[in-house]
């Protein structure tokens, strides 16, 4: 702590340099402009904001003052003298440039940008260790939801063997519309537009690369390894249709866009998002509207949940100054955390070795034998059944003398199932395509 | 990092010392004898277990070499030569004084003492501090949740408004199956008895003791001041009646126990234990059997859930292990981090000006003009009431010729609700007690 008496010569301010001021950056400016008091209580020392790099440093800022504000981010990294470096511009570059410079520089780094730690967290991680800085990242999962340092301290001890969670706030809001509002998929992105909770252009969110970006975060903390974006397995929701929502519905069960990290007998990481079958009662089906949930089960700790905004201004700022302060707490003591260990070094699993359950639903022809001859074919193929259930199709809009065929299997091969997927296709007995989606929290 | 080429002159061994082997204990010491090497890895550094402090040395413990045992934790403290000391015994003397011997002598703290802390944090929180070294208590509250490190750091740049939650695994356990197996009290107390999840003496527990302690280590580092255990209001379940739980349900509700820690309007502290309502949809609600959930408000972040088990010997390990290699990579570096700031020193509100919601329930003599009359009552009183409802008592167990009243409170002063209790007690229109319950989380 810093006191009077202090015999090493502590610095009594550091230096912050803000590189960004839209949602999130400008809460975080005003955060450190209204409660420097507190702040400086926290941490132990003033935290002096010298300067705010935005793309249009001619438009005003409401309660951030004129001359802080700079169109030449490089410049601020480069002489700046900056303690803390906090990036709040997104994207890759010129983030990594800007990132790196700061390190080189001996800035300590806090950042939200999930994009760029997903594509070079390894340079970035390897810069600042090299340098003896700290890179603290928590708002780049979930917002404000504290998860980062729970598995980068709290669980270090322990042995993780799932991470699921809902990590996209947006995508969430639209199954929920497509659920609870039967909207179909169309409706619920415009509606979402309408409400600000999804952009213009929305692909980062419904293709999946934001979450597949948190995936690989949570995959590479969990297991201390590198894992990178490219390594996620990645299905948006856009062909998520009404009739999958109302199949498992009639299930029991909703659709969620999931991100999992778990370990596979094998030892390997398996790391995937895709939209999921998830039972009503499990609390992940809980998560309405654009909130975030993760889940984790470890060997001892048991099964955990987090819940809370996964993004917005206000909440993802909370996250950007609670890192502030530790790095400034870490930086007064002279000290840096390790900035993320790889000492396990595990491999990624392929996607088509991965295990899970599969919910198949397809329109066969309406005659004795085909249920047999469906089944026999998935056993070919060593998947099992675990439940099946036949129906007519909805009359509006399905041929006369056919039926439908939904299953669900036991644990199977991702491979195995693609190829009994293509096989169905194949036969006389099946109409058009097969319809799967996995079936998660079992 | 620890590496060959590294200049520092780091050890490479940290000596730990394990002071009690049971239900938590036990479990940590395996994780460190079979887990060495991963824990290494974790920590940068080998931790060597140099003795472990029993009450009986002579009862074999398997899986720990006889040649670590002892009877004599002072003798370990004091002579083990321990950088890291791990209490696990529990109460507040011997560990008192051995926690604060190992400080003196310069070996940082891990311990899940909820108790310990409540009652002695200030002092042993000074003597971390003025030592140098680490006072890590992550199991203390919630078990493996983690919980402390979010409010010491993830929230810190933040500012909590309220904390609620239920920290007590017993209680939640005795109220869920009057819930919804609808047995009494003492019925739900045994057989959390003979499946153990309530000890022989239930005291701790049921009388809410072991809820004010965690309630006053949330407290404390929510708002950076100084509450004990005393500060705490508290209330145990052992009043709850089958009825109680009834009304509430009959209102959409359930009862639970909860620790509650806010800020009032003066900039208070205010923080109590006690059986509340809780509506059926509110996520505390939802926390089944011996699980532990808290729900955090923040001015930024917004609402926070975690959940997950709060005690048992694997999860409550897990939380301490977290913290042994936290605590150990911070000696590697020679550093520590503040133990607990107390920089805002607000005061504790006390009970009689808290401002909740109440329910109400009360026989009345069935005749007309007596609602008025209540109601008249509580308005002098300066309480106003929300919603009403009165119907016939129960055949089997009322007088006839009198009604029930069951009335919902606006937000209302405590003292104010005590006196009004008291003096609808003294009128000649009420029969018998008026039964309240104060109702959380609208
Ligand atoms: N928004 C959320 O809810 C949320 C949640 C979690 C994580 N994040 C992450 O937080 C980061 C920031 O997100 P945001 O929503 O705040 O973004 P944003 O609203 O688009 O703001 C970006 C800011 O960066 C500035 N900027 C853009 N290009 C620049 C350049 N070349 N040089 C200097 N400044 C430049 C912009 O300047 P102008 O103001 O002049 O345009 C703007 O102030 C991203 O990495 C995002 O993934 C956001
Ligand atoms: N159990 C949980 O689920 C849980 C959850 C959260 C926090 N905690 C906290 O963790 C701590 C330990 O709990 P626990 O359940 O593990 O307790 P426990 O099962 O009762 O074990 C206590 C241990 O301390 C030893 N001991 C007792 N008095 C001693 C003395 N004077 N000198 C040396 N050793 C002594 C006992 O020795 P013997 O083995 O010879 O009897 C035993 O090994 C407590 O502070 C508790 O509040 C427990």
């Amino acid at each position: 702590m810093v006191n009077e008496t202090n015999e090493v010569d502590a610095p009594r301010v550091l230096r912050v340099a803000l590189l960004g001021c839209g949602t999130v950056g400008a809460q975080v400016a005003r955060t450190m402009l209204t409660q420097r008091e507190d702040l400086a209580a926290k941490s132990g020392c003033e935290l002096d904001l010298v300067g705010v790099a935005v793309h249009d440093a001619g438009r005003p800022r409401p309660g951030i003052p004129d001359e802080l504000l700079t169109d030449d981010p490089e410049a601020l990294v480069a002489d700046g003298g900056a303690d803390i470096v906090i990036e709040l511009i997104g994207g890759i570059d010129p983030p990594r440039r800007l990132v790196l410079s700061a390190i080189d520089r001996g800035a300590s780094v806090v950042t939200a940008n999930k994009a760029l730690l997903a594509k070079h967290g390894e340079e970035i991680y390897a810069a600042a260790e090299r340098e003896g800085v700290d890179i603290y990242y928590e708002a780049a999962v979930a917002g404000a939801i504290p998860i980062v340092r729970p598995l980068r301290e709290s669980l270090v001890g322990d042995q993780i063997l799932t991470i699921m969670g809902i990590v996209n706030g947006t995508t969430n809001y639209i199954l929920d519309k497509m659920t609870t509002e039967h909207q179909d998929f169309a409706t619920a992105l415009a509606t979402a537009q309408r409400l600000g909770f999804a952009e213009a252009d929305p692909t980062a969110d419904i293709e999946g690369f934001d979450a597949a970006s948190k995936a690989a975060i949570l995959a590479s903390l969990a297991y201390h390894s590198t894992v990178r974006i490219d390594d996620v397995y990645r299905e948006g929701i856009t062909g998520v249709t009404s009739e999958d929502i109302e199949a498992a519905e009639s299930m029991g069960c909703v659709i969620r866009l999931l991100a999992i990290a778990r370990l596979d007998e094998a030892g390997r990481i398996e790391v995937r998002v895709h939209p999921a079958t998830v039972a009503r009662e499990h609390p992940l089906a809980m998560v309405q509207g654009a909130n975030n949930a993760i889940f984790v089960e470890a060997a001892n700790a048991g099964r955990l949940m987090f819940m809370g905004p996964g993004a917005g201004g206000s909440p993802t700022a909370s996250a950007v100054t609670g890192d502030l302060v530790t790095v400034a707490r870490n930086r007064l003591r002279g000290v840096e955390n390790p900035a993320h260990s790889v000492y396990q070094g595990l491999p990624v699993a392929p996607m088509s070795e991965t295990r899970t359950r599969y919910h198949l639903r397809f329109q066969v022809v309406d005659q004795p034998g085909v249920l047999a001859a469906a089944a026999g074919l998935l056993a070919g193929n060593r998947v099992s059944i675990h439940s099946v259930h036949q129906h007519a199709p909805r009359a509006d809009d399905r041929p006369t003398g056919t039926a439908v065929l939904s299953m669900v299997t036991h644990l199977a091969r991702e491979a195995d199932v693609m190829a009994c997927i293509a096989e169905l296709e194949r036969t006389g007995y099946v109409h058009g395509q097969v319809r799967f989606m996995r079936a998660e929290g079992l």
